[in-house]
């Protein structure tokens, strides 16, 4: 499944194209099978959204701790309310008021009540709550005027959580309420998956660091500061090497970064001064190079010792699309995050054929118009704002020649 | 369509419940009158992922800045090749090779040829490129075995971006592409709009800081996690006051922070300790106190000075759901982004029936089961686990007495 390149044979295929191209699954199954879940680490609660948690989380105590009161009203014994109503309304005698958190509590006898807010602990003796709304408080008497069943308006201890029960699984991705339960439990850090470091290399002497004039036969670097984003929203946390010169030693010094992943942008062809694939075949393992799809044809991946390294194209559309294909699914896959695509998904109609070749898989930019799906006339993987006209893309399978207008489509949108 | 309390009012609505309560879309519809996009300011380019822009990015320079090989192979004259083919090999002289960034160039006169790769500036005097594949080439001679035509290969100046287009407009979420284009075009920072200050104030004296082991009477707080990281979701900046105890000085004091928004956790009802309420009625405005709305009755929200403050019951699921119906949407619209539930929507049909009440809306907590909904059969406020173990809710609306088993509805997943 590979079409390594002996690096003997190089200067043979210079200029020449790729020998072979692997199939997109078979990148994808390469990619799948080299990159698992990190090891563990103990994050503090409030960094904890969004990290995927690595072991089952047991609670050791019961939430809440304490039978409580889930109304507002008067702690009772029950049987004291018996046949209260507007027209028979029963005396009790309060005897005091508790406080959330004040600590006090008062022994209830039979005719007592305690007026007690929401969520405080029920005192003892007392087994219901009348709610305020059903009883008339003067000084200290309490005149009941609906009956309360036992138990009723009580919360009992261990309700929402009870010590012992599995409060969340590993491999759950932290949602914001998960926080909130573990924080109730007593949790103050968390095991989870470590997130993936990933190294950026932009490479080409052509190349201006990112953000600056283009001028001359230079091009400003865009690679860079996309990729950054896509690794953060991926999981993952990105660093970055700048412009690395087209040099063999510069690029393997910067490959050989302390990082989970290298991504290294441009310099992934068989062209002249396209050295990452070459070195990645003499001191790594190169993979697969070249692969059957338009655009990110030229792209690769590997392993360069613990590294999963792959190589992007240039272009920064190829690179956009090789990176959601086989690097996004890499680091998404070592933080432990579910393997998906991070775009929602739609079926449309085409407002026009969308032609593609057999044999190559194709990842088409559309624009969404009034409903339907409007392919980008557009065909060169240069045109990176294609990628922010449109509003997603449409993924044509190797063995599809496309898709006729008004044929429906699963639409992935940005 | 305000609650108003008049602080001389309210011994008497004490422990009573509140007199009148306001309609879930009319507290919106406060909110959203209230809730305007920040003021801009300038934010580095590596920084933008997810900023909105505040005003349109228009470019003033093409990208490419000069016209390009779109393939590796060769600079020549269109009418050099004119005839060509396998059985007719035509000679040129490659008179240099062009490195991309190297800055080179050479005049391509009749008969000519430079090596140049994919983007690469095209040298005056060729007006196609003859791919690699097209070509043999043996020392200084290149054979020529297929036609090109004028402009062949080759991709025009500002094809990409032309000098003077408005390549993102005012209101865009910057997506990772977006951040290319806006590199390559020489964008080092851009005007967004600024993320709202949010503080988060958790009042009780029962609670305990979060993640601290609950004991006694009483209980951890668990809402000040789970609202930073909402905060964080929706495009704010949390920060935390910590546990602010039941007394009004204190409170007032925490509410005065230097901050666009304060959520206020716990002290949102009519209790005897619940003095946010009245806090706000006194000092600010209380605009609206008690929504029609299952849980989160108890909410409220007004104004403080500059500052939104939303009064959040202390209950986690209430907090979650007054958070989400109003507080968040505050936020969004304060950071510019879509005032949209940042939830993914879902048609799917419910497996038992699910009641509710006219005259008020509930947010069910649902789970998925075999592709139906599920309600998960628990009423408590306090059960945050709930909200764990749900995969979303359902919203039920004020007019609806509930759904029957088999009826199509709108989940909302988390």
């Amino acid at each position: 499944m590979t079409s390594q390149l002996p690096p003997a044979a190089q200067d043979d295929v210079r200029m020449s194209g790729f020998s072979s191209r692997v199939r997109v699954e078979q990148a994808v199954a390469w990619v799948t099978a080299q990159a698992n879940a990190l090891e563990a680490e103990q994050v503090p609660l409030w960094e904890l959204a969004g990290r995927v948690l690595a072991k089952d989380v047991i609670s050791d105590v019961d939430v809440p701790g304490f039978d409580r009161a889930m109304m507002d009203g008067f702690a009772v014994q029950a049987a004291d309310t018996s046949g209260a109503s507007p027209y028979n309304r029963l005396r009790l005698v309060l005897i005091g008021t508790i406080l959330p958190g004040s600590g006090l509590s008062f022994e209830v006898s039979a005719g007592q009540a305690v007026k007690i807010m929401t969520g405080t602990a029920i005192p003892p003796g007392a087994d219901a709550v009348l709610p305020v709304e059903q009883a008339e408080s003067r000084g200290i008497e309490v005149f009941v005027v609906s009956e309360v069943s036992p138990g009723k308006h009580i919360g009992r201890r261990g309700e929402d959580v009870a010590r012992g029960t599995t409060v969340l699984t590993a491999g759950r991705r932290l949602r914001p309420q998960d926080l909130g339960v573990l924080s109730s439990i007593g949790i103050h850090e968390a095991t989870v998956v470590r997130r993936p470091r990933v190294r950026i290399l932009c490479t080409g002497n052509e190349l201006l660091p990112a953000g600056s004039k283009p001028s001359g036969s230079c091009i400003t670097d865009a690679n860079g500061p996309m990729l950054s984003a896509l690794v953060r929203r991926d999981g993952g946390i990105p660093t970055t090497a700048g412009i690395v010169p087209d040099d063999p030693d510069a690029i393997l010094d910067a490959m050989r970064s302390d990082a989970d992943v290298v991504l290294v942008s441009g310099g992934s062809s068989v062209g002249q001064e396209d050295h990452a694939s070459a070195l990645l075949a003499e001191f790594g393992d190169l993979a697969v190079h070249g692969i059957a799809m338009r655009p990110s044809s030229p792209a690769g991946m590997g392993r360069l010792g613990r590294r999963l390294v792959f190589l992007l194209p240039g272009n920064p559309v190829s690179c956009l699309c090789a990176y959601d294909f086989f690097a996004g699914l890499a680091i998404r896959k070592l933080a432990g995050i579910s393997d998906r695509w991070p775009y929602l998904q739609t079926q449309l109609r085409l407002r026009r054929k969308l032609v593609s070749a057999v044999g190559r898989l194709d990842y088409a930019r559309v624009k969404i118009v009034d409903g339907e799906v409007e392919p980008i006339a557009i065909s060169g993987a240069s045109i990176l704002s294609s990628t922010t006209r449109a509003d997603g893309f449409v993924v044509v399978p190797e063995n599809s020649e496309g898709y006729p207008a008004g044929a429906e489509v699963s639409v992935w949108l940005y």
